[in-house]
């Protein structure tokens, strides 16, 4: 066991504090890492506070860990001292369930394990990524590019892998007319993905107050969705849309922005049901769809491609002693466009 | 200008009742056909009465039209007179479009013109299949290959294209769970489509009423989604559920019966908007879709495959004076499983 400095929420809705915690001692398969840089996810609000329900306290948030290797396990195979890696939503799965064999961990439905706010198969909570080191089995860590910065890419853990898992299965690329709702810290990646992938971007924003950056991001277009012109304007136009704003939709109103077979896929959701009139989707056979995170092998494919496209995330880099500060900037949407702490300053 | 004998309805909620109307000349393009026989789709039901919105009256229903050519314009190649045809849900469209350039010219963009209900590009209204005889483009008219009799090919030409377009296009096959929710005119041609694509097909019905016709039918299972224990032991089953039901089905426990990555496809579908929880889209990255009829080319893939595996649609044939006691008895799920007008009767 190590004693490692942490900052947690001691109790839900309360403001997230310096503390230590253990960590488990290095076993076969485990990787322990220094971890340098650590996201801050909108989902790291809603579970410190509990708005998904009741949750675990004392809390370590994050689930977007850079950081480098320093101690592996006698049965590691995979990593050595000083290499860099990343840790995303999931450190464990039960790796026998058919979703486990296809590489999507995130749906096992033997049980896997988050990376905070959990309990691992050792009956330990787990602790995520705002601390200065996590234990991790190798089989859940990843490789961050040596082209990437450990900084940029921790956002990728999360928010790239989010976005990158619907644009591909949902065929983003050459041709393609891709709209991504929102510019936030999924939307962003989605546009750079999106972009990245060959398609044409347009973002759909409530307002054009970003438009500039939208545009540096590698969209090609930018419509603001307050105005109801934008409607009519892109009716029927796109083949994929990806919204990333958890505000309840007009679903409706953006179903009728798809072509003939387009698909509009979710991955960040409202807590409310929405309505939906079936004949928006049966008109056009259209889809409406979801999507979490990815597996393991995916988010390796997603530091890759992003590697090889030469970017991260966009991000404001922190203190540790800001993380209440910035969790009201997010809940303000006052982020560009995502909040990593240094965690040199825990 | 030939003047034929006919079902309509005078207005809107009126009976149905015996009557003559005006069938254009046959143009270069065009094929007369002496309808033998003429489907009772639900849809025939809402357009007579006014439930999906103002209509056209004198109104002749029936898109489900089986017959032989009488009479070919000169400009005609596909067609000769003696040949077996059928005609769906549409007479025309625009062409050109995208929609039509690809085959789906019921989503055609620039203008489709429905078999009834609607006015055609010479701004006549057209009238359906109630009638002895119709005139239609070759290009609108389907072959009804030699094996199928014409009477229960009839049915395929909405509830056969509206079932086979889906199941073909989310992937029914072997190796494939696919439950078809409902089983009345659309469902019990989906569970035989299904299971002739060589799909595992599960009935999710009301009730186990019509268990025996189901399994008969082709099903491999038949459960019945009143009793709370169905959606317990077939959660997380299926590859593809086709929903052929219009009532406003919980769409929460019907995409908890998908895997991982499974389709939820709507082609019966309520008037009121459901209320949709999108974690149930996002949890297991599931899809929610919605599909509208066929083109025309696919209509006549249908109609060959069903020939090829030697099935039609089960119908109860009626005269035509009987036909306004058969939509008393759709609207009570009261028929086995799709009514015929022997249009001889007219």
């Amino acid at each position: 066991m190590t004693t490692v400095a942490a900052y947690a929420a001691p109790a839900a809705k309360a403001p997230l504090e310096r503390t230590t915690i253990e960590r488990r001692a290095v076993r076969e398969h485990d990787v322990l890492i220094d971890i340098k840089f650590a996201g801050i996810c909108h989902s790291d609000i809603h579970q410190a506070r509990e708005g998904w329900g009741e949750a675990i306290f004392p809390m370590v948030p994050g689930h977007e860990i850079a950081g480098i290797v320093s101690e592996v396990g006698p049965g590691v195979t995979k990593y050595q001292v000083g290499d860099r890696v990343g840790v995303g939503c999931l450190v464990d799965s039960c790796r026998e369930c058919d979703n486990c064999k296809a590489g999507a961990e995130q749906h096992c439905t033997g049980g896997s394990v988050g990376t905070y706010n959990a309990v691992g198969k050792d009956g330990e909570p787990t602790y995520g990524g705002y601390s200065e080191k996590v234990v991790v089995d190798e089989n859940f860590v990843v490789r961050i590019p040596d082209g990437l910065s450990l900084d940029v890419a921790a956002p990728l853990l999360c928010a790239g892998i989010t976005t990158y898992s619907p644009l591909k299965h949902w065929g983003a690329g050459p041709g393609k007319k891709v709209a991504v709702i929102g510019l936030g810290g999924l939307g962003h990646m989605g546009v750079k993905i999106a972009h990245a992938l060959g398609a044409e971007v347009t973002v759909l924003s409530q307002s054009l107050r970003k438009k500039d950056d939208g545009l540096k991001l590698g969209a090609d277009h930018y419509y603001a969705t307050s105005d109801p012109k934008t409607f009519e304007e892109l009716a029927g136009s796109f083949d994929l849309i990806l919204s990333t704003v958890s505000a309840p939709l007009d679903f409706g109103a953006y179903l009728g922005l798809l072509r003939t077979g387009g698909a509009l896929v979710n991955v960040g959701a409202p807590e409310e049901p929405v309505a939906l009139n079936l004949f928006s989707l049966i008109g056009g056979n259209k889809t409406l769809a979801g999507s979490a995170i990815g597996g393991i092998a995916e988010t390796q494919e997603m530091l890759d491609f992003c590697a090889e496209h030469g970017f991260g995330a966009e991000i404001e880099l922190i203190d540790a002693d800001q993380i209440n500060e910035a969790y009201e900037r997010v809940l303000n949407s006052d982020v560009r466009y995502r909040f990593v702490i240094d965690t040199a300053t825990i």
